[in-house]
């Protein structure tokens, strides 16, 4: 759940004790407990080589953690490079598989020249720990041809360099040899025969600047007083990390059912979820996400609309953890057991989309361990364990872990329990509160599963301050909320995008909730359809990660009073079964936009976005590309009313010429148009967008 | 000499050979081969602790070389300092000086406290290697502060909070004592007795928010989770390395004499000399600047003007050096002998002022090198030395040297002639174009005259790239030439003082010289004695070290030809005795600033300096601030007109509040005036500037 500035509100009174859930399948064999080392730390070699490489970047704290990729994805590589004097330099990026395996990438100069910027974007295609390093070196190919066009015109020297270059282009030739391409070196070796001084120095420069022998020295040219940097770790997970469409529901609302007569509800179950799986799935989603699914405790437990006078008939918040019947490795009874949990997951598999859970570290009264491991939690002077507060505010339901009492006891006890999920099928899991628990378990635990599951991700829910949030990021959080939620001026959504997309790239992927059980933002109050839409389309467009919790689609839009951003009657306290068909709905535009993702490898990225110019505040522009696919998406801000607008779009930043003829098909209608550097649109609360691909 | 974009281009054709001057005295014993690495590295300690700490500054390459300091300077150091939920957070820095002694300086949090950002600004004491580290800490103290004064007012927890106040105040007590504070430690001990539950709430707090208790726990409060750092080096040098005022003059244009019978010049001499280093010390010039003094080599020599007509009477260019009579560790016989030069030394001694010599790797064909070593050249493939070239152009009197060749071998000698001049009492050179060698050749240099002779200082003349300025600094130039030169405008000049003083501070000490011998800038060509004041003023006051190459006080502006920023008549290429007591002159303005700078801290120190508003594009006002030291600037740049503006001072940044009166004297007229925030000045072409001491 979310909580900014605030600690853990949830609880719920005791209520009679259930059967106990049956206990998790131990795995083949307990794991030996893990040392934890408080203080980790990483060494890396520096200094500046002979060809000096600066600022490279993705570094991550020097190399400590692994820089972020997917697998299939476009990563951008940088570096200033530079050296002494007048002789030519040159740049590559060298990736080492985690097979060992080195592939040299070259890099290019960029502008301005005078600060020295080189850069190669990598495409990373398997998955696991990879690292790459910079190399600078001395080009005598480019010193060779910056002198030989300054010289051969001016009729400097011109046996010297014919000399020179002669002798150049022999030992290439014998690199060539070497690296078994007697093609290029039989080239040339020839080509070396027609630097023949009494030639006319225009014939002499053509040849020295053919297409062929600067492809031939591009790849063999020699490389020398090569200085390579420190070989940084870059992590390539799979795909999922970066591009994926979340739907989250509660299970125990689908197929929830309420009797009148005895006013009183039936939980909804793993088994009923099925149906809700499967909408989702067919809607395109590809991950679905429960909130909490272990016993909820009793004491102090949370009502209707978080009130303290629940009684035996409200089911709790889900993430008050831990009663009688288990912990965090226990199926709430109600929800159903192994079997069925096992069930749904495999028909996740079947539908091609997984379960993500949610993992909630912090522990109800009820909780197992409060018994079994007082030393867990903080114990006050009074001899009472100390529940969250935000003083004077006060959560008596929630017992925060004290992560510094017994750091190697409950560190292994927390990587015991993901494993429990792990081993049923579970691959991603979203941490609630992560930014409430120490910064340094987390690396702990990501080092941990990486080493043996790097498949598994975890998604960070922090709302809270930037540099905590990049920083879990850095230590590996695989994907995180964002403050997308609360950005809707079209200042504020490009402004963050650049964040996004230049600056945090390298350590912190986005995932665009509309919603969340926690979250019912301002701008969707209304319940005017037409934001409702505009939201979606601005996170499935602008992000390759975006999610909705589900009655989004629904326009659920009562909050719980004015001027609170909380839901009326929130799912949190209460089952919510719901008529997901009733219309209006937003299940179509939900669906087409997941497929349009899935057609377009420009919208499952993040790094490549522009933003164009639209003289109407209320107009966003921007194109994404990736490879030979581009899409432009220019959305209405405005739900209320129709708006018309010129578009300018800046068609260098697609590849194209500037005054490029672009034709397009709007992917939400089908209709093709022929675009241009300046084109008007007409933008309605019905049809607030154009997702327009480049043919 | 300065090169920006081109090689080398003094030489001197050959003439007879003179006797050879008397070698250097070799010193006692010739120190061992010292082995040259040409893989640098260093090895830090990285991740995050319990408490992450981040972006810590000032950090050079992740560690790799030492951030600059200087004795007697406020050095800021930085880090994002935050942690995991509620409980109060807390950083110290831990300087380590050369002798491994800890000294702890506690952070200060900034505002946007959302974004974490913590500093303390540390004052060195002492010459040397020191360590800093950052330590992130949790700090029960302010945790139990924050719950008392949320707690207290509600009426929450009153018993509770008393008696964990009560307990922490006598844990601080027990550390008190143990630091040897046992009144302190009392003082906490009755504190911790007025905590009694039963009080009103506002007395409690009363208690608990006493300034005295803020102090005591301050003090000895518990820091706990204690979160280090690595180690940063910080090298503390000497005040000269930040604060010098140079004065440049060619010693055999002093006291140099010309015969109209024979058409002959005598050179002038180090003894001739005397009366110039007499003369810039009393204008309070400390640090005076000798281009080289070596042998010049005849072999294309170049005559007046740059021509390559040279005659036997051309003196030629000091920057070919070495001939026959020796070459980088032998002197010019025209100058004297080592006994003369020793001479000038002492005398420089005697008057409190340095003697700097240029270092200009580079020979003239006449180098002894040359045939001693010619494997430190690069022998072309026509079986010749490469001279410099920036093609087309050749310039046939300089070799320069191929470091690459033979490592160990250049490298050592060069170090071998540094120590031949530093056992003769020179302990600054100016290092000629830095920029045209490898930058881990001046790594390797610093860090073996560092380990002998901290307290020799190198000045780089490198007009080149930002990035190889920032790398010149980073592996240890003490100082550099830099921009100001052509820096002119108000915004450019507010702007680049920002790179220096906050972007660049802690491994780039700015020189700003007005002129150089090559550099002849084009707004002083007018030569308006205005602009030459300004300049004079602007240098002075903005950067703690600066620089006149003589002449400027005589306004000598003559452009080579128009659009050329070269001198006309050069004294690269010939001897130029000047009549410096010839009126007008700049002799009293420079000796007044100099003054000025040595009666201000906050003039000799970069790093704290704030620009103020003046609505008037012309007029740039700044303020510098070091302790309890104020200097307000406001300087005409326009050497044309009277200008009138009013200047709005805000005066927070100099530690006063937003409206406080200010009484100021004018240190260059000695008149006294009431300033506040908003004031009318009015410059002119004769009084360019006011340099107002806050009183």
């Amino acid at each position: 759940m979310t909580q900014r500035n605030v600690n853990q509100p949830e609880s719920a009174p005791r209520r009679t004790a259930r059967p106990a859930a049956k206990p998790a399948p131990s795995p083949a064999q307990k794991p030996a407990t893990i040392p934890v080392d408080l203080s980790p730390t990483t060494t890396v070699v520096r200094g500046i080589g002979r060809i000096p490489v600066t600022q490279v970047s993705p570094v991550i704290e020097g190399g400590a953690y692994a820089a972020k990729a997917t697998v299939g994805e476009l990563v951008p590589i940088r570096a200033k490079v530079f050296r002494e004097g007048h002789d030519a330099v040159n740049a590559s990026v060298i990736v080492t598989d985690p097979s060992g395996k080195e592939t040299r990438h070259d890099m290019t100069p960029l502008a301005p020249r005078g600060l020295d910027p080189w850069e190669a974007w990598v495409r990373f295609d398997v998955e696991g720990p990879h690292t790459f390093r910079v190399e600078g070196w001395s080009d005598p190919w480019g010193t060779w041809l910056h002198n030989a066009e300054a010289k051969l015109p001016a009729g400097v020297d011109i046996e010297l360099v014919c000399l020179e270059g002669r002798d150049l282009l022999e030992r290439t030739a014998s690199i060539a040899e070497e690296a078994g391409d007697p093609i290029e070196a039989s080239i040339l070796r020839a080509t070396g025969q027609l630097l023949i001084p009494q030639r006319p120095a225009e014939d002499l420069l053509d040849v020295a600047t053919g297409i062929g022998l600067a492809k031939a020295m591009a790849k063999h040219g020699p490389r020398e007083l090569v200085s390579p940097t420190a070989d940084y770790p870059i992590f390539v997970d799979r795909k999922q990390a970066l591009f994926a469409s979340w739907y989250e529901f509660f299970p125990r609302s689908e197929g929830a059912t309420y009797d009148e007569a005895t006013d009183t509800w039936t939980s909804g179950t793993f088994d009923s979820s099925h149906e809700r799986l499967e909408a989702a799935a067919a809607m395109g989603f590809d991950v679905i996400y429960f909130p909490p699914i272990h016993p909820v405790g009793t004491a102090f437990k949370k009502g209707k609309n978080n009130t303290l006078d629940a009684t035996e008939k409200d089911p709790g918040s889900p993430w008050a953890v831990g009663s009688p019947d288990g912990g965090h490795d226990a199926i709430h009874p109600d929800l159903g057991d192994w079997e069925s949990f096992d069930r749904l997951v495999a028909r996740a598999k079947e539908l091609g989309v997984e379960i993500a859970l949610d993992f909630a570290l912090q522990a109800s009264p009820d909780h197992p361990w409060v018994t079994e491991h007082p030393e867990w939690f903080t114990t006050r002077i009074d001899g009472t364990i100390a529940y969250a507060e935000n003083p004077p505010k006060k959560y008596q339901d929630i017992y925060p872990i004290n992560f510094d009492n017994d750091p190697e006891g409950i560190y292994n006890e927390v990587l015991r329990i993901l494993r429990v999920w792990m081993d049923h099928g579970v691959r991603i899991f979203r941490v609630d509160n992560p930014h409430t628990k120490p910064v340094q378990f987390w690396a702990w635990i990501f080092e941990q599963i990486r080493a043996t599951d790097p498949d598994v991700l975890f998604f960070a829910e922090a709302f809270t301050k930037p540099e905590m949030m990049h920083t879990l990021g850095k230590v590996g959080f695989h994907t995180s909320y964002t403050y997308f939620t609360w950005r809707v001026d079209k200042d504020e959504i490009e402004e963050y995008m650049g964040e996004l997309s230049r600056d945090m790239d390298a350590f912190y992927r986005p995932n665009f909730f509309v919603n969340t059980p926690d979250i019912n933002p301002f701008h969707l109050q209304s319940g005017n359809p037409a934001i409702f839409s505009i939201r979606a389309i601005l996170a499935a467009m602008l992000s390759p990660a975006w999610g909705v919790y589900s009655g989004f689609e629904l326009f659920e839009h009562l909050p719980l009073a004015p001027g609170r951003e909380e839901y009326l009657d929130s799912e949190k306290y209460e089952y919510r079964p719901r008529d997901y068909d009733a219309q209006p709905n937003l299940n179509m535009l939900m669906g087409r936009l997941n497929s349009i993702r899935r057609d377009h490898p420009a919208l499952q990225q993040l790094r490549q976005i522009d933003f164009h110019t639209a003289p109407h505040e209320k107009v966003l522009a921007f194109s994404k590309v990736d490879g030979a696919d581009r899409v432009v998406v220019i959305v209405s801000l405005d739900p209320d009313n129709t708006v018309e607008t010129e578009v300018h779009l800046d068609l260098t930043k697609l590849g194209l010429a500037a005054d490029a003829a672009l034709p397009v098909r709007d992917e939400l209608t089908g209709a093709t148009f022929t675009w241009g550097a300046r084109n008007f649109v007409r933008l309605t609360p019905a049809q607030p967008a154009h997702i327009l691909a480049v043919l």
